[in-house]
């Protein structure tokens, strides 16, 4: 961390701001210009407070030079991070895949959908039970029969289920989820990160919508922090000016998110777009980049879906995408690569 | 809600899409031009999810007309809703001074500012107990004993008291509290939204770093429509390609809110704009601009504040506001003005 | 297009609107309903100007159902437009590759890595001449000299050429340029777009920083309304609240453009990223994602290039990534697909 | 500046930097730390290319402590600059109005907007002859007629006038306007720029939609390294997610341009809104905040405008704006004020 101060800098102010920053167990580099001077900070900066060095009258700026994260850091952590989830690895190397409907709908729907996936070669079921919807005319999802349905529906297929939590007060409720999704609109809703922290069981952690990646690390950061080292992260769009697409999938994310972390990531096509034809070019880039695995919307009748059909692709699709992507894969790009 | 369809749209979908909006409660108008139809639909389309129609396979796309919004809508409720919190009007006409701490520190500290803000004319008291950081290694505010320095501060001055909620399982410490904020990064915890639609306790919620106004409203539809109507809107910047300011104070929310609906509408210069000698003049514009009234951070001693002192002014700094506001509201823009 | 009118028109301006509106050569589908009159517009609207029908007192809201652009547009001409520069064809299922370094700097170095190049398999070669720089303090290119010396490595490579016009004045020294690239910043630089339009070379039209699909494609439709049908599209990163990438990759830009329009639709990976090491990534998404081509940054000894060196790769990773694109590219995305 | 190096940095690739840098003409201060090795320049650095810093394969990150921009920066220029045009002052401390229509379209209609608007008391005539327009098919402006009629108003009302240049080309026509403006889309059209720095008119700077304030302050630069120091800078509103209104009025800007500059500071509320009816709102809230001026569009007849006459205010609204103002003026905050 660099502190710069204002010129003529009071002296007194100067040695309070020295006592503080020496209390924060770093050392301190002081470099006095003739019009400038500049105090480096050396040491683990990540539990430090930007703000509260503004506060100084003398600090004209700061600036990180460390990442604030630490147990999402792929300087302290080398090597990738495998996520276990009923059986199934994600990340260091692999790619997996998670599709299903958006929605639980009834028993016939996930059962079907996921029968077809996994013949497909599907790792993972996905299906929403509880859902965050802009209106609140808009159908919220079956909530707690939704998870019996799933819960259904592994038993049937055997694939582990991935369906998210919008609130602490269903946690219970999630016992036998083999994967927890925290929404898009969660991302940043501290007290949700820290008890689910608490807990073992993977997250599949969502970037906000106008979020950035560091944003992204500190909210992985919040739940490692409180003792939970199995987190995904995933991109599943961003908000830009465009809104011929619904969301704008930030494909650099993939490099740049293994590059900073050691975490997997994962890519969301279905959310990104919002159009189902879109799901296919998306799904195959974010293979090609190197993504560790997707997360799919697939719908056995999509015009009929009680949410997000229009982003659905139908089982023929699906199984024909993953055929593309099995011969992608071996040529596709090995991440982190060396400079 | 006007429906585009594709052209040639398949006549046995065509029928289909017309029984299930016959069955939505609205009556169809369809124009059938030589090349696309368009069907309008007349009546309450409030409840109606845009995205199961746009899942018909010949819908070409949707357009809404009418507002997703009724009970925040002024269409609907043409007179301002004035909302009462602790004997203090917000909404109106009048012009509302919520003041005080970004965080709560200690005693001495609350008293002190209370006291002093009620002296420049603040008419509420806003304070910080439970704190959103980024950061889990940042300071989290005091909880619990911050509300119980809230309510002392409350009991010594008169000054009604405003403060944010994170999360559900603390709504029980917030039965004294005047005015529940909701911050902007729970503006989409639609769980909370619903929960607090619940109590009638005036609901302060922050418009979100990237959301739009019909977002915003929605929101608040939320609220209204779990039963409490007494919901005050707050600009409070939204994040855009500056990073000079910590955001971007979008001051023509004030006149397009009060458009769109009918309730009061304040402004939070601090987080705005994150510099302190920022708030002043922003304050002045919110006043200016019509806003019903301001949430500003004030510290005495904002080089020490636990917490975004670099954007609180000092009790001067807030008295001569104070003054200036004064001078500047005769003249001020009454809205909505007639077109 | 619909025209939304206020409740309770004035009768006298509804009969002014009609006339004005029929005067524009479509004809009129007039609903009453009881609250709300609708008009459609029959024919063809993009020469209608939306702002002058908002002006008009009653008029509530209008929305266009048809796309503005005429000759940019796909539902016009269902066949893919495949552009022919120096005997090179970009689009129509093919993919070309179009590489240099980002700036023009000595015979030596364009000669070195034209034939570098041409020898793993680029069709065309792109180096800058005229630089657009944020600061005037900053290299601004060779400018005619710099022209020169990319003819002279067309001469001895074959290589057609691909470089920057930044003004009208400079259009004289491009007669024997193969391809004229307009760059972001001048995307909406109508006077520009419409000189261009007048002659008949091959243009590289880049998408602007902060610019929607439907945007850039009337920008293409300035140039092609002048007369000059041969544009190629260029999505090159668009400007998000990441900031630790230069720019935001747009990997839907592919998909959408290439429905939207029948114009070829290629990749900047290099200054999307702004970084070396996420230049393989994206160009393999981009391939995957079904793309015309890719205009990508290779350098011979990038930390001695006088601009952008730090997203140039170098000619052995170039090689190796033709070589997993030529992998690739038989099991990508075939765009448009059929719904 | 300070330049961060990777660790473990490569002694002869440090040698090199370190004489790139001497040769920059500043000098170096080294803080060689266990882990990390962080160089700090000493002197001015606007001259110097970050991105070539960026190329040599040791460097981590470069942040810059000093802005880029030198002639613009009020460190370097404590005092406001006034500009003079036609015997008007713009800038320290006074409150310019500039009013007009969009679009200048005949005789009779630019001289009695002319009269009304001098009646009511602005200092200056706007009025477009040039238009950009997104759309080839939209009304492009009267051109060289529109420009003949300006000059006709103004001989008639004494009022200096202010108008767009879209092209080079077209500066001859421009010899007897008073303040020449470069909108928005043109903000980096930098060899423009370098040539109207050759002039020693007034320009009328206004920032891009999607474009920081030190990018627009690096503009401004541009013109005064040419040489003409005669800049005014138009904050106009940007593009945000929120579409309800055109732009997005960063009322920030005022505060924050003049702390960083001591060029006068413009509002345009008709183009940030793109709403008449929010022109008073903002124009009030510019005045409060600090600006030097606003710069807005009033029609005589806004419904029959040939552009953008659903932002326009009618002149009795002019007036009362113009009678609000000079209310608010006594009591707006004075920048920059003191820390």
């Amino acid at each position: 961390m660099i502190i710069i101060l204002k010129e003529n800098a009071d002296s007194a102010q100067f040695e309070a701001l020295k006592k503080w920053l020496t209390g924060q167990n770093v050392s301190l580099h002081i470099s006095e210009g003739i019009q400038q001077t500049i105090i480096g900070l050396i040491g683990d900066t990540s539990h430090i407070d930007l703000d509260i060095i503004k506060q100084f009258d003398i600090v004209d700026d700061v600036k990180r030079i460390q990442e604030p994260f630490k147990n999402a850091n792929r300087k302290f952590h080398p090597l990738d991070t495998v996520v276990e989830a009923g059986g199934v690895k994600i990340g260091g190397g692999g790619f997996t895949v998670i599709a299903g409907p958006c929605s639980v709908e009834n028993e016939a729907q996930i059962t079907a959908i996921a029968e077809s996936v996994k013949k497909s070669g599907a790792n993972m079921l996905r299906g929403g039970a509880f859902k965050p919807r802009t209106s609140p005319y808009s159908f919220q999802g079956l909530r707690a029969e939704g998870l019996r349905l799933l819960l259904e529906a592994k038993k049937i297929t055997g694939l582990p289920i991935v369906t998210e939590l919008m609130d602490l007060s269903q946690l219970d409720l999630f016992a036998d989820v083999d994967v927890i999704q925290i929404g898009a609109r969660n991302m940043q809703n501290f007290e949700l990160l820290k008890q689910i922290g608490k807990c073992d069981k993977p997250i599949l952690l969502k970037r906000g919508l106008a979020n950035t990646y560091q944003e992204l690390l500190m909210s992985a950061e919040y739940i490692m922090a409180s003792g939970n080292k199995n987190v995904i992260l995933c991109e599943r769009g961003i908000r830009t000016f465009e809104t011929y697409t619904r969301n704008t999938l930030d494909i650099s994310a993939i490099p740049a998110l293994k590059t900073l972390s050691h975490l997997p990531v994962i890519v969301d096509p279905s959310h990104a777009a919002g159009i189902a034809r879109f799901v296919v070019p998306l799904s195959l880039a974010a293979a090609a980049a190197g993504a560790d695995g997707i997360i799919v919307e697939v719908h056995n009748n999509p015009s009929c879906a009680l949410c997000d059909g229009a982003q659905s692709i139908t089982p023929p699709v699906f199984d024909d995408l993953m055929e593309k992507i099995r011969h992608i894969l071996p040529f596709r790009c090995k991440l982190p690569q060396k400079d």
